[in-house]
This record gives C-alpha cells, sequence and structure tokens, in this order.
C-alpha cells in the first residue's frame, strides 16, 4: 500500500519559493505561468490495515510532517 | 489551466530525507512503514494552449526544474 502526501504553502501565505520558479520560467521564455506554488511530496510504502495507516498518518501529518500554521496536507492512500 | 508536478529522488539514489522521515515516523510509534521517499511538488497556473504549455514545461522539469541525473518528474496537466 502507498501513501501519498502532497503539502503546499497556505494561499494566502508569502512563496518566495514559487515566486523564483516563476521568475526563472518567465526567463526561460514561458510566459503563461500566472502562480507557481512549491510544496512537498511524500511517498510512504506502508503495510497494515488501511483505516489505522490513515489515521497515524493524519496524525503525522499535523504533528510533524506539515505545518499546519501555514501548510495544507493532503493524503491519499492507494493500492500500488 | 494547472500543471501539477511531482519531483521525486530516483529508486537506486540515496534520500536521507526520506530515512530521516522514516525514523522520525518509528519513534512516533508508527512501525507500518517500509520505505519513504521524499520529493517537491509544484503546482502551476497556466494560460494558454495545453499542448504548448506541456511541451515548455517538460522542457522547463528538464532543464531547471529537476536534477535529470538523480530525480524523476511527472507532469499532469488538468483543467481544475
Amino acid at each position: 500500500m502507498k501513501a501519498k502526501i502532497i503539502i503546499t504553502p497556505k494561499k494566502a501565505v508569502v512563496d518566495p519559493q514559487g515566486k523564483a520558479v516563476q521568475r526563472a520560467l518567465e526567463q526561460l521564455g514561458y510566459q503563461g505561468s500566472e502562480a507557481v506554488h512549491v510544496g512537498h511530496y511524500l511517498e510512504i510504502e506502508t503495510t497494515g490495515d488501511p483505516e489505522t495507516a490513515r489515521q497515524q498518518l493524519d496524525h503525522a501529518c499535523h504533528k510533524f510532517l506539515s505545518n499546519p500554521v501555514i501548510e495544507d496536507y493532503r493524503l491519499e492512500l492507494s493500492d500500488s
């Protein structure tokens, strides 16, 4: 079983890394970008009961994988 | 239109950040994790022709958003 966690800065939070990527894209000649958000991606290969895994990973996301003050996270569990 | 880019270390590459997260999960009492991979996630709000956007972003991914020697990337374009 695979857990995929996407952690992104909240929309209201200044995202200097996103701004830097946006500027770099513009300098590369790509004019179409309106906004860029940069976050983290975690892939966790896990075993055991899916419901327990989800609860524990949700707890871990909230407690130490993300900073809930400035970041949102999305947790998905899939079989492959 | 939204482009989502997931950049992960190649499986053969040592991933110290992933190892650190795995150890931290174990210390938190979560024993189910077999492997953890930590990567980046980029969300780019973009306009214009989807096919052109895909080509340009693919080029950008290859050229400066990821390091093709040690990282893989996955690019998805969606309407929302």
